[in-house]
């Protein structure tokens, strides 16, 4: 007997006979609960039913989806010591302060912030021209597909975080796939959030939950013609194979795929705050033992003495360090792969590389070094993500050196640059920056990247391979909900047929709009 | 000896053999000028030195885009007449009205109105949050590949419209993938692009023209690391192509692919306007030979004696009027493979389906129809485009079949629908409408799909297989320069290093910025 899927509208067994358990990372046990593998036509069923969800709820105004969203926030608070304890037991991210007091906290506060967002409607940027009597305005597309990722269970969660609260407020039904490795803290969310679809009348196929499919299934998720979009954030590998499918379907697909997020430490601000830098990036590197989308995962510094000391510092710092358990046996697998394969690529061993602890998933905190030249003779190789809690450090011989291995990254998430703060870097803070820029979603300056705060100005996204496409974030409202909508465009349409944000009279006096070329509030005319 | 490509600057001799001529649709005679196919070597160098050019670039103010495209617009317009002479022969599209007052104006409309989008900035999205010190704006992305369509030969040219004006007000250099059928025409805006570079000290690699590549080197052309994104209008399957190549490499590409753009006039409307629909419909069918993008393609009525009516009175129309010369003898043919298809998958022909002068490009004016159980049962089949002077009738046998019908659309540009003034048809317009605006990007009352304003609320755009996300519109600015622009956040970046339109003090009066939630112009702080 395995844990209950929640299809249109109801907790029903799964029609599946395969099943899975999630396992305890702390101390490598299997949990005792088993979770189903949907089949094909169980996946089918739920969009199918989100579909008919859609039906029903496509004309409606925010405050809809937005009563939704709060009422599903407070269910969670209520109960939220019981999530904690179940994210606690399939992850083994401590309690306090990670999950109870960041994590839950900042996945209600999404909610919210998608619900004032869903109510006061400026997000879907509406657009009125009153001399051609065209009007448009972004609207929900129809069902949408959330994949979420194994390092938060709570606020990245397929059925609570970012994604499913962008994908309501924008007025879509949802179709959750929990991440296999915290199946139980989903499904606890998942009877809140039906709770809440129940409480606030919500049609029956709007919020649904599986735990897992088989790859090809997912791929037909993703490409079902009653599909909407997707959002997926996880391995790049998975995420490529949906990626080819949705694409293929002429689906909107946005996928946070990974990232090994620069840190450039330039030599005057190495100087100038040596023993900060130390513990600012040992803080930042180690902190969920480095299991963060932002996590700075190669650091490039002029060569020299002073670099030479600071690798020696932080390996010192990194070795003396209890080495955090990791979310589970496939990502401790998958992190010592990375970084044999980094070893393969040239990279030198400075402390680290070896097992921790056996009794639980983990691997030692773990620092590589490499030159400039050996970078560049391997830029791809020696790009491959260790996720987990590891770093490279990247040794340029030269000022011209460290611009090549700028131009030779990827796309990333983030690029931070800390310089001197006198001024004494700047001229090659001004031949980093600009390459830099278009590598990254967000560029940073003496700080480290692994805090992404939900600003209406933080972009979570960059360039392929980071994510997809890089005009869209998938942290901040409200520009996180414009993934999941249309644009929906209204050509001498009667005035009492358009939506309320269209019409003359504004339905609220919050709401912004473009009105023949300005930026207003109120009414027209 | 073909004619010179742009490269980098320069006019000179293609490396390519390989040469192509366009032809005169209206007497189906080549023209002499040869044009040459550029090999890989050459297309890889226009994006080299476009990357190039680039870097020169990415830093530049709106200012500096605003100054080439407004002196580009002064140019073309210096030489309307050659231009418009050119197309004229390449394309057999009328000199007057449409080349000369419609087509020409259009094209240095939009390349104005995207200088001043460039100048004004508020395209950009630039939106500051003061507490967290984060701020974000939308920049340019690198070199765009545009590759234009045959049915706009100055509007939607590669190196003179909406694509190529969005494209470089956004900030990016442009490499232009002319269409075969007027190279002629492209050739001299190219001549006059460059001119305007020089004037206005834009870099070498800033405007680029090859005429032709084989298909693979068009795929390489869009997946090529250095390209940021491509913007395409053609051919559904050579699209396909590209899109491919384009989403396996993770980069951006905007395609309007096909639309047939439904109509439904419902039975109130009918009978209330019976002559002016006729009259309407068929100078929105007939206009241009029916090579619009958004060429009402099918039409949906309820079937009864009106209708029956409507359809002799539509075909009586057609077989009056001359067949207008089509584009291409590729055009031609393929719209004869298109009405095969159509009468294959189960339309009858009403009139027309027969050649009507075989010295030029053309065919006759062709009406089709069918019945509402028919479309039903073969709604693939016919959905299939014929771009061209034709049309299908569908007649639904009750309103149930309408709504059927709306459900098996595919994407669209475009969707109308007719009613009676009266309110007489509500109730069957309230159960289309909601089905149709999901499937279409521009849900238009009482008018023809044909007319594409220019407008910032436009959206000629739609879901898949109309275009390649539902996101996004090829016309209307400044929403169509954000397709060419990633997200860029700067996360405590020292204030002085900010773009100015980031900084407190705002560098224009007339710049709109979301400030800490509130749209505003002027200085913070």
């Amino acid at each position: 007997m395995s844990a209950a899927v929640l299809i249109n509208g109801e907790w029903r067994p799964s029609a599946g006979t395969e099943t899975f358990q999630a396992m305890n990372p702390a101390t490598r046990e299997p949990l005792e609960t088993r979770f189903p593998v949907s089949p094909l036509a169980e996946v089918n069923e739920a969009v199918e039913a989100a579909a008919n969800a859609f039906t029903a709820t496509r004309g409606w105004p925010g405050e809809r989806f937005a009563a939704f969203l709060e009422k599903y926030a407070d269910l969670i608070d209520a109960r939220a010591d019981t999530i904690v304890a179940a994210a606690n037991l399939e992850t083994a991210l401590p309690v306090e302060p990670r999950l109870k007091n960041v994590e839950l906290p900042r996945t209600t506060n999404q909610l919210r912030q998608a619900a004032a967002a869903a109510r006061e409607g400026s997000w879907a940027l509406p657009t009125i021209d009153t001399k051609s009597g065209i009007r448009s305005i972004y609207g929900p597309l129809g069902p949408v597909a959330v994949f979420g990722p194994n390092n938060f269970p709570l606020a990245f969660n397929s059925i609570a975080g970012g994604d499913f609260a962008a994908a309501v407020a924008a007025g879509n039904p949802v179709v959750a796939k929990g991440h296999s490795s915290h199946p139980e803290t989903t499904r606890l969310f998942a009877e809140a959030a039906h709770e809440a679809a129940q409480a606030t009348e919500m049609p029956a196929g709007f919020v649904q939950l599986i735990y897992r499919t088989s790859h090809a299934d997912g791929a037909k998720l993703v490409s079902h013609p009653k599909l909407g979009a997707t959002g997926y954030t996880g391995s790049r590998s998975a995420g490529l194979v949906l990626k080819q499918a949705a694409d293929a379907a002429g689906k909107p697909i946005y996928l946070e795929l990974s990232s090994i997020n620069p840190v450039y430490i330039l030599p005057g601000g190495l100087e100038e705050r040596f023993d900060d830098l130390v513990g600012e990036f040992t803080t930042s590197c180690l902190m969920g033992a480095g299991q963060f989308c932002t996590n700075p995962g190669v650091v490039i510094l002029r060569a020299g003495p002073k670099s030479d000391e600071f690798v020696a510092a932080v390996g010192e710092r990194f070795s003396q360090a209890p080495a955090g358990t990791l979310l589970s046996g496939g990502v401790e697998r998958s992190f010592r792969e990375g970084i044999a394969a980094l070893k393969e690529a040239g990279a030198e061993v400075v402390t680290g590389d070896e097992p921790a602890d056996e009794n639980r998933c983990c691997y030692a905190n773990t620092l590589l070094k490499t030159t400039g030249s050996t970078f560049l003779a391997n830029p791809v190789g020696l790009q491959a993500e260790a996720f987990g809690n590891s770093s490279l450090f990247v040794l340029a011989g030269s000022d011209d050196e460290l611009v090549a291995i700028t131009e030779a990254l990827e796309g990333n998430l983030t690029g931070c640059i800390y310089s001197h703060t006198g001024g004494e870097d700047d001229a090659l803070y001004d031949r980093i920056a600009p390459v830099l820029r278009e590598k990254v979603g967000r560029l940073l300056n003496d700080k480290m990247p692994t805090g992404v705060a939900v600003s209406p100005a933080m972009n979570h996204g960059g360039p392929y391979p980071a994510t997809g496409h890089p005009g869209f974030t998938a942290v901040g409202i409200p520009a996180a909900l414009r993934r999941f909508a249309m644009l929906q465009c209204y050509d001498n349409v009667r005035l009492h047929r358009l939506p309320d944000a269209l019409k003359d009279k504004s339905p609220s006096p919050d709401l912004w709009r473009c009105v023949d070329g300005e930026c207003r509030q109120g009414d027209i005319g």
